[in-house]
């Protein structure tokens, strides 16, 4: 069998996240029937993580085994050829046998959107989360210079899902404003459950003055999630990055 | 009679375009029964310009006459909350007796998004233009140059609605590179029908060497729309900006 990863870009607004369900169309399923079309045979492919309903990848990697004979780089032309519009691959290849999207990943960078203006938008409403309240950039910056390192990040994570332990490793947190959006960048090592989510939903409330900037260390020594601030919702994040040293 | 004034960003994947159709859904109708259904009165709202199908913008402006008594600034929240996610109003207010929002208009900025990567992309399916090839910024913005000024714009219109006059005047055309796309920005006092989309196919021939940027002079100057390029696809057309004296 051979071993194929798959770069891969999707608007997920129309998709209950990246997970195959029961009763709701997930980005796995989808991929999945694609290939199956192309390929003839029943497959499985592994995701890097599960993302949420509404959550965007402009980097998300998968693997799939198969039998077939097609050309490693052909198979992006022929599965999208397969997919409807928004999803679409943007890479193949063919990698050793023991590469695993989700267990070999040493690294995730992820953006998240939010359009910092009176009225919302029409043409982001999909892609951005829309907050009114005028935001203090050093603040939030100054806020975000505690969350950089390893640390246990209890605090900034919503149960649903087990995980061994809950120290990761923040590489980066950059706040750039582009325009009348703010965007932020976040890598680690690992992501706990919604975690962007809160830290971003948490350096907003710095941003309006509700939270200190001193204050997200100790919201972090504490590993109370009721202290962080509230998690975001899912349409401003977007997976844009995936690490692998294999 | 008072005459209010919208400032209007739509997403146009959704709609036949601005003008009021029999058997297809406009952005004109939408907005004219948010409109009913908050003053009570069957309205007209003038809109600055026709917007093709797929078309986006940031900054539509129309108008339209209301006996209803509503504070100025109060008819976006209002409009707003009948209205579907795809269209915003973004400003409201009352202005003179005689501003009509295609009359008065003395410019109007539009931008054209080019993604210019190998491949498609999920996320802006519905707002650049995919083109693949590789292209010379510096011939485009050479050939660009002879588009800036007063001219018979004859070769650059496809037709489909009567004017006076082919002459317009381009005030401005700038090329800018954004990580993966080319942005467009053309500037004019007024535009011909398909006549953004027509300058930027014509560039993007400069740009792959298939017409010289000296040769977009002589287009310019035959008046024969059969020697510009072909008409780029709608969803990369965003109307950004409308200006007006009045």
């Amino acid at each position: 069998m051979r071993n194929i990863k798959l770069l891969i870009e999707y608007d997920g607004t129309n998709y209950a996240g990246w997970q195959r369900q029961k009763n709701a169309i997930s980005l796995q399923q989808t991929l999945e029937n694609s290939i199956k079309s192309i390929t003839g045979e029943k497959i499985e492919a592994t995701g890097c993580s599960r993302t949420d309903s509404g959550v965007h990848a402009k980097g998300f990697v998968c693997n799939f085994y198969t039998c077939s004979t097609i050309p490693e780089d052909k198979y992006r032309e022929a599965i999208n050829s397969k997919l409807p519009q928004d999803i679409i691959v943007l890479k193949s290849e063919e990698v050793v046998q023991d590469f695993h999207a989700r267990y070999s990943c040493v690294g995730k960078t992820y953006s998240y959107t939010v359009l910092n203006r009176e009225v919302g938008s029409a043409l982001m409403r999909n892609t951005a989360y829309h907050y009114k309240y005028k935001l203090d950039m050093e603040s939030m910056r100054r806020g975000a210079e505690h969350i950089i390192g390893t640390h246990d990040f209890s605090a900034f994570r919503n149960l649903g899902s087990s995980v061994k332990t809950t120290v990761r490793t923040v590489t980066k947190l950059d706040l750039q404003r582009e325009g009348q959006c703010i965007k932020f960048l976040v890598s680690a090592d690992g992501f706990l459950y919604n975690m962007v989510r809160i830290i971003v939903g948490t350096l907003l409330q710095v941003g309006i003055g509700k939270i200190s900037s001193e204050e997200v260390k100790f919201i972090l020594e504490s590993g109370d999630r009721s202290f962080a601030g509230p998690s975001v919702p899912p349409q401003g994040l977007c997976l844009e990055e995936v690490n692998y040293n294999i």
